[in-house]
């Protein structure tokens, strides 16, 4: 099956959609998940593995629609595909990466993705657009609880959930939220803002999670703990806190806007200018001016931006989809080949100015 | 007098003719020279410096047309004209910035000017377009014979003219070709090229002479010895190392256009977007994206450049007023205006649109 042809481009997460959507891009919640009688993933054997799948696998035969889920081996898919389902977020780092016998279930909509032999046996998760928790946790709550009617998971009356690595133990939950801050950064109020989090035990990464470097001001927040709360409690610690950063960077935007308008417009008016000509680009540099053009955006800088039915918050869908589509494998698809590192770079360029131009 | 409606804004050193005026911008050649029976300019008194003035505008008023010429006492001059005077280097530094009675004699067409109490009681200076020391070399010892015609100038068999610095003893002469060299700068070679200079005892310096850093890729090369030579020596000397500097200039520029087209071009078109979109820039970052223009369009980079008359070795005009026009006493005079130092930034990067957007 052609992965090409089963998501629209568009990406559910980010379609600039749902509350703050200007400053939250998504919300995101996974569960760990273990089946009993089989050793975790980094023990088990071959043979362990690919029974596990076929176990999986017959439960996503009987319990989901195929029409509207497609289950994929990771094992057969080619290098680009797998990296082109991790720049969407529907696979990890580690499944994209790894040789052992993998695969992942997705919805047709991307709202909810389940890795089968990642870390844990199982990884739910469920995300959408904007700032929603709630939706997002009874989504991932119903998927869990279909599974574990289905499937004995290791479950501890005194631990809770039993998982591969000790911090995700209990819960197995990992409640994220990833946020748009240039205000924060710009203001240099982001260190204080996330020196507040690390008090509450909340974890602050890249745009691509654990590891990654925060590219173009995108910062992902997330819950640490796992054990000794309940899920609501986590999601709820997570729900609370981001109304505030929300707020922090909407005076910090304010404030450079009163203090630096000069400059602030010329670093968006910059941005474009360069997306508009450069005839090479990185992904972090291109990452870098489409944040300065968001920013630019959301204050309102710009007067002739496209009036389009889709803008939301203020943020064009175009921004939203090039974050995506500039991503390497992204690109590899657009482009129809495969391309190098630096004819990478030249297309990336030529797509942005493609698609700005058609836009303004 | 009102300063502006003596010059047409072209500057005759920045005309962009001449041989090699792609690379070299323009030739210059200064003289020193002082007045028998007064003291240096440093250990003069006051009423020695005024008599001097008399005396030499004297000389001017009867030696000169004064259709083709205009004596500026420069202590009664407001600030913001004697820094468009060393905007253009029709004065030096010390001239416009000391407080002593001081004038100059300025060609009406820019080719030469005539400092009185600088560092010597004179300082003669011709210039022109484009690599041609004998043209400027004739006309500055044509003024230099007829002033010394009407002055008892001071002169000694053994030391030759006797100047204020002893670093200028002996022929007082000082040749200058200010050269743009961003091959060599982006090939590394450049270090190399001077230290070749060294050994023969020529300086480098920046685009405002002494002291001044080098924006935007442009040096002036100069003579450093003065004593023991002729001028004619000393004139060759120049003049014979120039042409090297353009060949090593010619080469590296091959040299990167072959291995590094997409970084060049990327670079180039960044420049003009940049220009084009920025909404503040100060004079040195104009200076490096005009400097990054200019080897743009001299590698035939630009395909939709204009085709008009005023484009010589493949330079328009506009690159080379826009050199001169965005220094911040030009920008007051075309804003009719004085600006503080944002303001300037904002108007000089308006301007430097507008002229970019009239001509491409």
């Amino acid at each position: 099956m052609d992965i090409d042809k089963l998501f629209n481009r568009q990406g559910a997460w980010l379609q600039g959609t749902g509350p703050d959507s200007d400053i939250v891009i998504s919300s995101r919640i996974r569960l760990a998940r273990n089946v009993d009688g089989y050793p975790f993933v980094n023990r088990a054997s071959e043979q362990n593995l690919v029974e596990l799948l076929a176990l999986v696998e017959d439960v996503f035969k009987r319990k989901f629609d195929e029409s509207k889920v497609h289950y994929f081996s990771l094992q057969k898919m080619p290098q680009i595909d797998r990296y082109y389902l991790l720049e969407r977020q529907l696979i990890s780092r580690k499944l994209a990466e790894s040789d052992i016998p993998r695969a992942v279930l997705i919805d047709r909509d991307e709202h909810f993705s389940i890795m089968v032999n990642e870390e844990d046996h199982l990884r739910l998760q469920a995300m959408t657009s904007g700032l929603d928790l709630q939706n997002v946790w009874n989504r991932i709550s119903e998927i869990d609880d279909l599974l574990e009617n289905e499937l004995p998971v290791s479950f501890d009356e005194q631990r809770g959930y039993l998982t591969a690595c000790p911090s995700n133990i209990g819960t197995g939950i990992r409640v994220s939220v990833m946020l748009h801050l240039p205000g924060l950064v710009e203001s240099s109020e982001l260190e204080r803002a996330f020196r507040g989090l690390q008090k509450l035990s909340l974890a602050v990464r890249g745009i691509y999670g654990e590891g990654s470097s925060a590219m173009g001001e995108f910062f992902q927040i997330s819950n640490q703990v796992t054990l000794g709360q309940s899920e609501e409690e986590l999601i709820m610690q997570v729900a609370e806190v981001v109304p505030q950063i929300i707020e922090y960077e909407r005076q910090a935007r304010k404030h450079i806007l009163e203090t630096q308008k000069d400059s602030l417009l010329d670093r968006a008016f910059r941005a474009v200018g360069i997306m508009k000509t450069a005839r090479t680009m990185s992904v972090e540099e291109a990452m870098e001016f489409l944040s300065r053009m968001r920013l630019g955006i959301s204050l309102g800088l710009f007067t002739e931006l496209p009036q389009e039915d889709n803008v939301s918050n203020g943020v064009p869908q175009l921004l939203n989809d090039l974050l995506l589509h500039i991503q390497p494998s992204h690109l590899c698809k657009i482009a129809g080949k495969e391309l190098s590192g630096s004819d990478e770079n030249v297309f990336r360029v030529a797509y942005i100015r493609k698609q700005l131009e058609d836009a303004f």
